[in-house]
């Protein structure tokens, strides 16, 4: 039987869309070349306004019209389902426009994915943390899916979420998006220093909610920390060839 | 003006692809998602049969067949130009196969790029190593490459190729292929001592001529080394997009 072919929408930024690749090979039960799973990713960043920009009224064009464009090239290549490794286009106003405008192909929900993961690999914890880009700590992507599902968000001060998070990842000197081959110590401290302090609020396990954050750290010590793009390729296995997927 | 697609013909295997991906991101002028170029990578492994069996005369399909069709996929999304991480696609009976059935999109050569990219950034050495696997090693592949422009191919003896070159590769225990993240301490300096070999020989550069061997180093003593997925990388913006190419 043919596997069905995954599809990512890629591009925002070009490295998210490579690493969900590499999750998705590194989730796949494979020996061979030939036993991985088909994928066709469109890295197509230069069609796609800044999403944050949208959200936030500072630019009209909604970044959904071009991502479902995106979509549908996909899906002239027989692509059903696709992922897109970006956060902010989870946010209602865009995520809403896109899958309106993407017939034939399903888009599945990183955010949604996420939660369904932590309901799946973390069945007895109720109060979850989350680290994420200054955007999408204010839309409230992560606490408001946490909440739907039953759970307590515990989310990092603004303060933290904007002097230690957001500058671990934009600072530009030593964060991440500057310097990630390899990420500096600086940046890697302080992300670790908002795990912890999202544990001081009581959370027994925190999402690195911002592709660059896993980048940085993998483990912490005495908390399970959650991988959005890990999750969402797990998801695009499930959905097309679940019986290659790598048990957890 | 819009910069044309990048096309990558990846599966072979997957991280190959996603590893000239990488370095066609890290080659680009780019500072913000939107300045990045855009990429189409088909990672359809599963359709394309091994190269070295098939150049060996152990099964009869040639996969030239399978890779035009995944050029011609790409030619659909208005793709130009592309690549293939693969060295031993470069056999001439599977590349001159490919590119007479791939009508419409242009495949640039790993190899030629390769020597051209030698001829470029190195302008004075004439001896020049290769190390790689040992199908492509016995193909003489890159030993032809060289020749054919003027320079004097230096090659592991064979024993070093099997013993050393290949074995980091393949070992099932510390090899490359086995284990990745990170390289074993094993297999880098088992690379690292066929380096020293070819430079022992006589060679004044190194071309590390599979794509698992720039995993495990990427530098070496006294002796520069050449990455041919770089040198593709490069060569897939000059053709597209030359303005966008990173100096040297």
């Amino acid at each position: 039987m043919k596997n069905p072919v995954i599809g990512i929408i890629g591009g925002m930024g070009p490295q998210a869309g490579l690493d969900l690749a590499a999750k998705v090979i590194a989730q796949t039960r494979a020996v061979t070349d030939q036993d991985h799973l088909p994928m066709a990713l469109l890295s197509y960043g230069h069609l796609i306004g800044d999403r944050s920009t949208y959200v936030f009224g500072e630019s009209s064009e909604n970044p959904g019209i071009a991502i479902a464009s995106v979509a549908r090239e996909l899906s002239s290549l027989g692509v059903q389902v696709a992922g897109i490794p970006c956060n902010s286009a989870h946010a209602p106003q865009i995520f809403d426009e896109l899958t309106r405008l993407s017939k034939g192909i399903r888009i599945l929900h990183l955010i949604q994915e996420t939660v369904r993961h932590i309901q799946e690999t973390l069945p007895d914890m109720t109060r979850i943390g989350c680290l994420s880009t200054l955007s999408v700590h204010r839309l409230g992507l992560y606490r408001s899916a946490l909440e739907d599902a039953g759970y307590t968000p515990v989310m990092p001060t603004d303060e933290v979420a904007e002097q230690v998070v957001h500058r671990a990842i934009f600072d530009p000197g030593f964060g991440i998006k500057a310097q990630s081959a390899p990420v500096t110590d600086q940046a890697r401290a302080m992300v670790l220093s908002a795990v912890a302090h999202c544990r001081s609020r009581g959370a027994e396990s925190v999402i690195l909610g911002c592709t660059e954050l896993p980048l940085a750290v993998s483990h912490a010590k005495d908390i399970p920390l959650i991988d959005p793009a890990r999750a969402l390729a797990r998801a695009l296995i499930r959905e097309t060839s679940p019986q290659k997927l790598v048990p957890l």
